[in-house]
């Protein structure tokens, strides 16, 4: 109800900002029995973690997950797993002006009206050092079910777009450069744009898309529990997401019923795979693919006129470090609330026939 | 958990099946003491009731629902409020061959997948006929905050566009036309392209823009439910939408923080709302606005080739009556599960501060 | 969170108010595929039902449920089943006085604090009537577990308790008589308490006895969701329940270590049950038993001294007819909770292994 | 739904096992704004932790809470609260023979059963050792709604009961002696029947009783949610309960609603309270009190012949320290299950009226 817990029979709850002591979460729900890949896990916390590259921010985390429970000689229990990342750095500092004034398209405003007054300290918990512990819940939960892969990539930094449909990408190209756009020209361009933002000391915002494999179908709920819609919000609760759309999206909006309905063949798949993967809020067993945009990120490094609390007008002077683009260390994230989504609603879907 | 609840303090279950008995809901969580405005509530069903033009289906179907608990002397008690629709043409018929065959990008298929069997009377669950259950429930949230007004309209079909900014809608012409497009020459446009299409016995899709005003600041929840989230979770529950955007959306992905930030006026209200009236997850008092698209319809008055249950070739050669595009309907929709969410974060919200 | 919704996987939500004009609830989460036995959904209703024999209210209301939906060809669908029983017995009468007056023990006062005001009609949401809906929902939740049964019976009425342990109950003598308790001689003894009580005016309390067999071991949740805790909750949601207790219960709190454990057998069964067939809040596979107890019911047909909405004295002369004794109608709506409960864990069993 | 979360505004999620590294929890809901009073929570851990005196097991541990987040300057913000206490202990020994057998009356049996194995190292999950994380998310319950204060303490140990009524406890008398039985010479009985149960290797066990003072009218919902409902849940939910009863109870159950019904005074109070507080599922202002039962300890410092996972006989020779009598520590986790119950409702009737 306070917007810290996803998920219902696999359900994380979370906690901690992005300058105290540490942050952690209750992933509660994970079946027994399962033999846990510790490092697919610590591969999916360095691909999200800050300073990985030039193009990222510089500031330096060291994110280490420590499991506290819910695991027995490598394998879970079926207990609530509780783990937690110590933040290294939580020296309060001085925050001068900063704690008073309202960064603009920042979330200090909304958290004073709704709370009365805030953790100042780097965003309190609306930063995005919050994800950190999605991606620890996340790389569980893609080792739940059997066969299933998950894989985003960058699509569009700015209006440069991969102009490579998705079910042509080449996988294997995702992580071989530091943009995370599988193609390598289109990847050149990107950095290069995200590199000439960076030294403005502006930012831009991009699209991540996202395919999933090896969904059995069946997953998900008729009515107000389809599989898109779940989707959806977990997209949604990540920041600075702006926009959401799976299968044909937008572009389907446009078509003729006779263009997009996706024939069958023989054995039950599709021709075509406009529904992405989902037909009346169900998986059909193809392929599950969608776009997800962000905004550039708010935090620039250069000067802003804002107002403070008490309603007199600042100018902001950030120094120090920012991140150009947020959407190559959004990439891991993705995937992580997806794995959520589709781990949740396999085992759902356990409890759906006699 | 099987999808058919809606909500967390405001809650909504529905039930019903297209051609079965009866749809209806209960309602819960609606606080104690609020005179209900019936006549608007029948106002929205019957803006969303099929064959209320000429452009929409033609099958005819009298919405008329029936409160059966939960208000006393027209004002609600606090208790649930149940209510249900009556189907007036349940006859079941000849179902014959539609009832093995898997129509294309439909729910049949799915089901079939899902449940192992399913009630193949015109879609049964997955019809959305189910929607009209969500438009009694939502013109009573819309009736819980003081001063929110929520106006959707068509603001494409296929490719035609209303070109006009959402913050200059003359709301008053909304319901001006059968499309509820508000801007006559577009509307005659977006007609006479659905009129085309429907003589061809062919669907289009088209997108539904919302505006959302007089929402107080405070509402939203941080990290997994900040309001885009369960907005974004509510309209995808919606049947045919497949995309989604707030605010800037996916233009926004194409800009620079220094272009998109929204500055502050020195009241606290912003000069800009690209931000799209909510920050970090929570409203910020502007207004809120958002884009829903949906695809054509996938039911079409043509032939089609297609499998039934044994994996058998057939032809579908449907008769009668179909939606050449759903979109006009889609408008109180849109509203109703938009009201239920601010609602339900409304009152939320009420226990955030001691 | 308003409190008409029970359950998680299988879960059910309800409406109705005791003089309005129907009842009904939402069953979700039923699974597909199960031929539902009518007639005994049917037959528990009827031992629910007022009037059905001289030492129940003689209030006359025939009780019969409809189903709308999540049923097709005699078979649950895997949607949402929604179902009424429509009050026969609607008109609002006068009721004069009793509006304004607060009974003593009941939840007029309650419910005035509150929400502001109630419909004091017959009670409205908290009268009695409205557990004719858990009977439904519970008769379906019966046939979800194969080869479960549910047995509760009478122990005791007033201070006459029934002198045979629970594991030398001979079954086919509960529904003997009308008091539904499984001795002939206690039965009838009680019989005449309970007539004579009646005939002052007056009401009595007594015990429901239950027992689970059947239930396969490794059903409950550790911590906050044992099995006995959702037992525990069902039964207090009854009206006038005061005390529960499982296997040794309170007379187990007197016993040492060494006499309460129970001891294996060889085949992992036990040589005892004071677990009450939970061992660490999960079903061990033996005999789960427990004990409700009932306060007498509030409604008197003698004159008391009370207050009314203006905190006024005022003296209620009762006219008619009231309920002398709830425990023998109240069985099936102990088996009713209990199977809510059992149904669900056994579905949520479901998930926990891979 | 995997059990380890309670509470639905005020969630309470916890993991850890009893030799793991740490235990912790998340307590989400908190409103934003309350000066915490840690030494508050100190005194409630310090009051549950083994080792505080000569009747209680002679394990040490030094139960420290650290607050990982939700807190700043003093003050909750109002997002979840993260916090962990380490375990000093967990050197996993060698666990040997008890590693392979169910211990009678324990969780060992029922764990294998429900995930095929477990984590054996001192009763894992299942340990009472957990309930130190409730009462630190307890002891921050009772700061959030005013004036409230809760009182429990040991009413009877064995056969030896405390005879004085609740509501003529000296409360100030709970703390003076080991026991927390508010009365000298009664409290002197238990311990010295604790006392020679210990030396034998033996438990024994007791009931705890609780008053609640200072809820304001008004809390609880209708039907499934009632007050009591939820109060029972919690407290079934804590080890070893078998039975808990409010107000008049069990005893009521034999009596004539013209003697247990509570009469009211001119100012909406009662003369009498066999409610218990509680009417209709909701509280009336008057005390809420209530009783818990809980059963001896199983483990025992004696030899019992038991079973182990290859359904071998075997026979249980335990050394070194055991709980004689779990009721004088079980009284901060009563009182801390409630406050998380009330604390809980208070927020949510926060929402019932506009």
């Amino acid at each position: 109800m306070a917007g810290n817990t996803f998920g219902r029979i696999l359900k994380v709850s979370t906690f901690g900002e992005s300058h105290g002591v540490a942050l952690g979460g209750v992933l509660d729900g994970v079946p027994a029995g399962i033999e846990l890949d510790f490092k697919a896990i610590n591969i999916d916390l360095q691909r999200r973690k800050p300073g990985q590259s030039k193009i990222t921010t510089q500031r330096k985390e060291d994110d280490e997950v420590e499991f506290l429970s819910g695991i027995f000689e490598g394998k879970t229990t079926g207990t609530s797993i509780g783990f937690i990342i110590k933040n290294q750095n939580q020296r309060s500092g001085d925050y001068g002006d900063i704690a008073k004034a309202y960064r603009p398209s920042h979330a200090d405003y909304t958290y004073d009206q709704k709370y009365g007054f805030r953790d100042y300290r780097g965003g309190g918990r609306s930063s995005a050092r919050e994800t950190s512990i999605r991606v620890v819940a996340g790389a569980i939960a893609k080792q739940i079910i059997p066969k299933m892969s998950i894989n985003a990539y960058v699509s569009r930094v700015g209006d440069i777009s991969l102009n490579v449909p998705h079910n042509e990408i080449d996988l294997g190209e995702i992580e071989k450069n530091i943009v995370r756009c599988p193609d390598a020209d289109t990847a050149k361009r990107m950095e290069d744009l995200i590199t000439d933002v960076r030294m403005q000391g502006d930012t831009i915002g991009g699209v991540v898309a996202c395919m999933i494999d090896g969904v059995p179908a069946g997953l998900g709920e008729p009515v107000f529990d389809r599989l898109q819609a779940e989707l959806a919000k977990a997209m949604f609760s990540i920041n600075a997401v702006k926009g959401f759309e799976y299968g044909s999206g937008f572009e389907g909006s446009k078509m003729r019923g006779s263009q997009h309905n996706d024939l069958f063949n023989l054995d039950g798949s599709t021709k075509t795979n406009r529904s992405g993967g989902i037909q009346g809020g169900i998986s059909n067993g193809e392929e599950i693919y969608f776009n997800v945009a962000f905004k550039p990120v708010a935090t620039l490094l250069m000067p802003q006129m804002t107002i403070d609390q008490n309603y007199k007008e600042v100018e902001l002077n950030p120094k120090g470090r920012h991140d150009p683009c947020v959407v190559p260390r959004a990439v891991p994230i993705v995937e992580a609330m997806a794995a959520l989504v589709l781990a949740d609603y396999y085992l759902i879907n356990k409890t759906r026939r006699v």
